[in-house]
């Protein structure tokens, strides 16, 4: 077993849970006792069974959210159950709170069943403040991801689809920056037509994209392809504007962008060699890249990015998903929207300062303090525009409470 | 509004949340990131996918538990709903925490219907250690208990049924040890047979009680009670010895016993009178009990308890319920059942030096550091004497563990 895999099992089974719940009230006498429990909490159940909006003010719900998984798509690992999912979950968990100060509840379903996940969800909605949907399988995701917005008046986020989607914008716009190119005019190759890749398109398209290309395992999202699902049927006609037929090898060639969100080692280094100059390469797949850095960069790529720690241009949902929750929160939007996702994907693109923006250095680095704050702001400045706020914070203002509280000072990370 | 309740009124407004999300790891670098998350997480992963039993020791689930509500029986408030409900599920888990260093988490479900509520919780149990039931109304209450144990593999434990009934045992030896009665010839009145009353009745009988009148608002249990529920029918045969009918006044003529679980100022002063010489009073109706202090004392009662934290012998579901799930947890116990709540009652009851034991002090202080890692002891064993611990740690291992783990530092209870 490799090293780091071992100190990982180790640094695992010492932390048996990545999080724990802390008490924010200590009690240590009888007096303790009765305002934090009987009698003390009545008022607090009377105020809410009277307005339940007063659950934001006397509990924690306002910053509390569920991380809902049905283990069906975990990482690069695929169907491995609820179980064998959980640590994947509290990680989330532990990094909604280490980078948004979210409070995330790891949920592990033992349902497939997209009715299960939604019925179960919706039941849990009064304690909480907002859905993460995490790793359910495509097309699944997006039939819960829809039927329970319809059904929960708190934001329903997938951090497959949205967070994805919001990152992989932001990235695209600054790498097409430093190339010359734009949006409206690059051809774009997306390899993957799961949860992100479709929802990657999906926003991509909304921003003014046009030349999108979709893959899925049998191949282009086009009439010939014999496996498509029926929402990869409805992309197949909106994308693909040259009409091509076959696999990854001729969807590439002559393509300004490639963006991987499907398997490791996919991308052949002699395909790359086929795409237009100054060629963009985001190889999401983890642990394994679609290609490695070094193959792109030997192949005359102009820029790199993958979701690689130990490469330049990290590009990873943690600068999307944590700081769109805070912004939701933050407002107690009732739900998100591509406006708002379009905001935040801006938002975050801005946090590179243009001077400093190259081919290595297209996002920022995954620690800046600024990504999370910038994002939330947006989100919430988009949620209050759009209608959607509960809680407008007077403009100026979320900008700075979000800032305080995440890096006032080093407890409040805690 | 009395200061006491605007003092709790704003605790709660600045608490925003009675827990929190605590992480066990710092995440600073990328390197964190890879050890804690991606690719980090893929080992646990694949070696729970292997052995489920792997995820007690890589993830927190096994030190993890859900406290579970409909709102439907709050406290002395009623049915509130699942959102009113939730500063007393917050105030729970926070209780769960300090006491029995258990981490809990609130959900308060939106739905009153059984099978929604034991649908729920199994599809819950895969990133969960064990159950705590709360709140939930009778009949309702036992049918979600009874039939999601059938389901899950982990321990569902009810506050109000299985938490109420070992310590009012534990309470009810001590203070008939106090006036020199015994459990098998007392005649005890329970007043209410709800959830509480209904498993304290049963409970008292597995351990000889032989004497027990039960009420419900229609008055005593028996045929011509016009009021009963399926199960309250079925107490109704295996109870009330002497075949009495009536309410109240005519249950406790002569009774040496009497429990309260029921509303407040239910007992008349006048009909304590009619009691037997050194009669009990358990009055535990919060947050007004059956009968004031003062009113049982100048009717001449020999033993007065309540679950008021402000006046001698309290008796509380905390003496009971944290030590409980501690001791289920420690060994991982599939499920628990009536011998295992005998051995935590006894060990309960206990903790009380024979030498101390008078009619002012039946039950050990709240925050007597013995409780709750006897009680967790007692449980701990007596799962592994029924063959119901997955995880039986060598005998005389297990006090040491719980011990450690409460009061190692004061570190160790945050």
């Amino acid at each position: 077993m490799p090293i780091d895999r071992i100190r990982a099992m180790e640094l695992h089974r010492r932390a048996k849970g990545k999080i724990k719940i802390y008490p924010t009230i200590n009690i240590v006498n009888e007096e303790d006792l009765s305002m934090a429990y009987i009698p003390g909490s009545v008022g607090p159940c009377q105020a809410i069974q009277e307005d339940l909006e007063a659950s934001y003010d006397l509990t924690g719900r306002g910053n509390r959210i569920a991380v809902i998984t049905d283990g069906s798509a975990v990482l690069g690992l695929g169907d491995i159950g609820p179980d064998a999912a959980l640590p994947v979950m509290e990680g989330k968990c532990l990094l909604f709170k280490l980078f948004g100060d979210v409070n995330a509840l790891p949920i592990c379903l033992d349902s497939k069943k997209p009715e299960d996940i939604i019925h179960t969800a919706a039941l849990l909605a009064p304690g909480l403040g907002g859905f993460n949907i995490e790793d359910i399988s495509s097309p699944n995701t997006f039939t819960v991801v829809h039927e329970l917005q319809k059904i929960v008046s708190i934001p329903v986020l997938c951090d497959d689809q949205h967070g994805t989607a919001v990152v992989m914008l932001a990235a695209l716009w600054n790498a097409l920056e430093v190339v010359g190119k734009t949006l409206e005019k690059a051809s774009i190759v997306i390899c993957g037509a799961g949860a992100a890749g479709l929802s990657v398109a999906d926003l991509l398209m909304k921003a003014g994209a046009t030349g999108i290309t979709l893959l899925n395992s049998a191949g282009i999202l086009c009439p010939d392809n014999p496996r498509m699902n029926h929402i990869q049927l409805e992309f197949a006609g909106r994308t693909n504007p040259d009409g091509r037929r076959g696999g990854l090898e001729e969807a590439i060639k002559g393509a300004d962008v490639f963006i991987g969100l499907s398997k490791g080692g996919l991308l052949d280094q002699d395909w790359v060699k086929t795409m237009s100059p100054n060629a963009i390469i985001f190889a999401q797949s983890l642990p394994e890249p679609e290609i490695s850095p070094e193959a792109a960069r030997a192949a005359g790529v102009a820029v790199m990015a993958s979701g690689l720690y130990d490469y330049p241009n990290v590009i990873s949902n943690l600068h999307s998903t944590p700081g769109i929750m805070r912004g939701a929160l933050d407002v107690r939007a009732a739900s998100l929207n591509d406006t708002i996702f379009l905001s935040a994907a801006r938002a975050l693109s801005s946090v590179v300062d243009r001077r400093k923006l190259t081919p290595q250095h297209i996002m920022p680095d995954l620690f800046c303090d600024e990504v999370v704050p910038k994002v939330a702001e947006a989100v919430a400045q988009a949620a209050v525009a759009e209608g959607l706020a509960a809680h407008p914070l007077p403009k100026g203002q979320v900008y700075t409470d979000t800032w305080e509280r995440l890096y006032g000072g080093r407890a409040s990370r805690l």
